[in-house]
């Protein structure tokens, strides 16, 4: 049998289970205003959503790499890329541009344009300091996690 | 122009923007557990989520009428059949049967056979009593209310 070839994120999400992403948006929101009741820190709820991400990382992967048949990355470039154009594309539905590069190639920006979890969302000014969407980089650093070695 | 028609809930799923399933089950999964570490009672998690659900069906419900083209439902039982067989599909991608009906057609189980929320859950003895899925009847109550007059 010939090796899988890789998909690309547009192949993968054609053919996974799907909610509607709207009700997704508002779940996403419910939690962060339950977190800002409950913990009253901005900081602590960065941290919060962070820890949440990361549980859900750690889960993530195995259905990333059951479905995307991507192949180990060969670099930290790679890795980027692939994030940005298969993983994001494969669960939420969009892609990211991967940009702003330090001179040592350690640390870049996945930058979305149209990021769903933020629709219809309006935060009131006390809400300065809060990564509303630190969730995802919690989700990218389980998931990472679990790859590197 | 003639009047739109109705549409079955499997052509209004297939026209929303959509996440991937296991995304928002694991979501789902770490509200739930963030929820029973912050306030201990189970009770109170039930309530919590019944809330939550009530503030996302407020909502959603504009999305279900925008999407939905289904026009005033004439007696309860209409009601629970559109939720069960157009509403439940537009979210969750599923269908539920209606059943257990009271002798004054006042009361109704909605059975989900494949509810998305509940894979891969596994609840330990500590969560006995937990309604692990009542932000979906929370999100009916939200949506129900908006338009009942």
């Amino acid at each position: 049998m010939a090796p899988l070839a890789p998909r690309t994120g547009d192949a993968v999400f054609a053919n996974v289970e799907r909610v509607n992403a709207e009700l997704f948006t508002l779940t996403y929101g419910a939690i962060v205003r339950q977190l800002l009741t409950d913990l009253e820190e901005v900081e602590e709820v960065n941290k919060q959503l962070d820890q949440m991400g990361y549980n859900i990382g750690i889960r993530l992967i195995d259905e990333f790499l059951a479905k995307s048949n991507v192949s180990r990355c060969v670099d930290f470039k790679e890795t980027a890329d692939v994030i940005a154009k298969v993983g994001l594309k494969m669960f939420l539905g969009v892609t990211a541009s991967v940009t702003n590069w330090d001179v040592d190639g350690t640390s870049c920006s996945l930058v979305l344009e149209d990021n769903p979890l933020v629709d219809f969302v309006e935060l009131p000014d006390t809400c300065q300091g809060l990564y509303y969407c630190n969730i995802l980089s919690g989700v990218i650093r389980g998931a990472l996690e679990m790859v590197s070695s």
